[in-house]
């Protein structure tokens, strides 16, 4: 049974208010055999005092020994079973660039390419094209027409860019174009069911009016099409939990993933600072909030430990603007882990800390990958975290009489 | 979603080694309160040390609560959900005997019986005939011929034989004949789908010809059919994992199980020392390594909780050969407990250890049932194991971007 089956059922209102702090990849590994992780390693003061209060446990993104991206990540932490929800390719691309998704919607990846004499494809990256080259060039490509449906193309880096097409009947099963090689010609965009047979056509319009514009280009004189995905169709928070959720990130991705579980994404902010600021605006209209942390990822991706301890102690420091607003649940977890020893995501387990006023505490004084171990949340998947929150935030009725 | 769906997508090839080894019925209890388990009492200063090094926690072979055969409980360690992939009566018997099933095989459980002067069952087991009186019986039917069908009739032991029948067409949907009852005779075979009549009709053929053959016998003048069943239809190892993997068993059972996940059967062992000899032969040959030893088993079942000591003893005997190959996933468990106290196989979650370069360490340097409670891999199902060796190998990706 899905989980949000019982969730709409037995929502509860009350005026409690939910926070979720995502440190990106927070989990980590030891260096060195014997070794402490980055969050162990790390001074947090805040979240010993957290720890000491509530209650830890592990959580696994997806399933054990799988590493997700930051799509099922986060859809995980959200509540969405992220092997029943899953974010095409190309929805994923446009929404990490900030892109607004609507219903109906097909977005496509697309990278600008090379064609010889011959047009057979000479690269497949046009070079590996500057993103300054590049961004006026997709530019460029706006000005394509299609009757009836709305173009979109927006620039993201280097060869890379977006293109969505709305409008009616269109739906995302079209095969690449890309033929992964060089030598032969790029393909035809191919409908793989009846549906997608209008999205097919209307690529083969955009790919000739795009061959047009782009023909005295000299490296990124076509492109390719990849990805073709719907906008995913995914029920609100508002609809499954009963909650007026708020999203405060910094990057477009979290932002865009947030957005597909109907947050409203509140303020603008740059630094961990500006995102208390934003949460302390906007504490008395949402609910629910979600805060997304992205160095603790990225540093660990770098491989940088030692920079990854730090980012954990930055994030620590916030803690205490979000203690001062007595958030009736507090949730500090991570998608997935992002071990600097593995400078990759991986499929290890999060630490995760709850604290509310009626969770069950463990003896814990201290957040980490051993404590969490033994914690009193044990180990669970994901998923099941956000019943976690509604329950401990008194918003959950009984499941039967 | 089945597991399989994602290893075939995310599966990434490299050079890395994985080693299983199995303890069947590795798990015990204490014979008296306050006791210490077979393996916790065992002297396992290989284990130990591996342990370490390693992460450790308990292996659930189907469900909480559910004692498997060693069916079940392998198809789970190799990462086929036993709840799914059921192996049929007559295939696991056919199996355990070393016969090679093929894809439309059918297979059935046979017991010799005594019909009276009426042709009703006076004894269901033909008064649990002796091995060498049922042996050239069995064989006798060999003789049986029925056009367009190739028939294979094994001895097993006492009353029971093995027979399978080989041809197009075959299903195994086909209910006993065997009436559970004396005083009645056997019933007609009949099949239960449309697809199985042809087998029903090979089965009467055959049991027409067996009367015939066995009428002059005294105890065995006849034979029931029970369990009949297909080959079970399971992608292989290559497949799922893109794993060349090699099984080192010394019962023919296993190497049965193991052929039927698609692995080689390498080597001819009697003993533990063999094992690792043929294990030594063909490491440059073979990714995955999946080595069984019985006897943790055996003990058990018989109820020598000593004896199941001395052989967990003999099975950390062993490990230092292991380590000496470096593998990149090295992983001990079992494929179910057989407390000695209980004199059977059991419910009880396995211990399982996993060492790898990658794997996060918990603080235990001992490896056992109560060690595993608060072991860094929590208690999971037996089946999500293969993704936790294979992600630890490096080879399994990210899943979703």
């Amino acid at each position: 049974m899905d989980m949000h089956t019982l969730t709409r059922e037995l929502q509860v209102k009350n005026k409690s208010k939910i926070v979720m702090l995502v440190g990106d990849g927070l989990g980590g590994l030891p260096m060195t055999a014997g070794g402490k992780t980055e969050l162990e390693t790390a001074k947090t003061p805040n979240l010993d005092a957290l720890a000491a209060k509530g209650v830890q446990g592990l959580s696994i993104p997806v399933k054990p020994g799988i590493a997700p991206g930051s799509g099922p990540g986060h859809l995980g932490l959200f509540g969405y079973d992220p092997l029943e929800y899953q974010i095409g390719r190309g929805a994923l691309e446009a929404t990490g660039i900030g892109f607004e998704l609507q219903a109906g919607d097909v977005a496509i990846r697309c990278n600008f390419c090379t064609l010889d004499n011959a047009g057979n494809i000479s690269d497949r990256r046009a070079g590996r094209i500057s993103t300054e080259e590049s961004t006026p060039l997709a530019i460029s490509l706006r000005q394509i027409k299609i009757p009836g449906i709305e173009v979109f193309v927006e620039p993201v880096k280097e060869h890379r860019f977006v293109v969505v097409f709305r409008g009616p009947g269109l739906k995302g099963s079209v095969k690449d174009t890309d033929p992964q090689a060089t030598g032969v010609p790029p393909l035809e965009p191919v409908a793989a069911d009846e549906a997608s047979q209008k999205t097919a056509e209307v690529a083969k319009e955009f790919l000739k009016q795009a061959k047009e514009i782009l023909k005295s280009e000299k490296k990124a004189n076509f492109h390719t099409m990849r990805g073709f995905a719907d906008r995913p169709n995914m029920p609100t928070y508002h609809e499954v939990y009963g909650l007026r959720a708020a999203a405060i990130a910094v990057y477009p991705m979290y932002k865009g993933l947030a957005r597909l579980v109907g947050m409203d994404i509140v303020g603008e902010a740059l630094t961990l600072q500006d995102q208390m600021d934003v949460l302390k605006q906007n504490w008395d209209d949402y609910d629910f909030f979600f805060l997304h942390f992205k160095y603790t990822d990225s540093t660990g991706e770098d491989g940088n430990f030692d920079e990854k301890v730090r980012r954990t102690e930055e994030l620590d420091g916030c803690l205490k603007a979000i203690t001062a607003l007595n958030p009736e649940v507090l949730i500090v977890t991570g998608d997935h882990s992002t071990p600097a020893y593995l400078k990759s995501h991986s499929w290890h387990p999060v630490p995760t800390l709850l604290v509310s006023d009626c969770c069950r505490p463990d003896p814990h004084t201290t957040f980490g990958e051993s404590t969490a171990i033994t914690g009193g949340l044990g180990q669970f998947e994901a998923k099941y975290l956000m019943l976690l929150a509604l329950s401990n935030a008194g918003r959950m009725g009984k499941f039967g009489a």
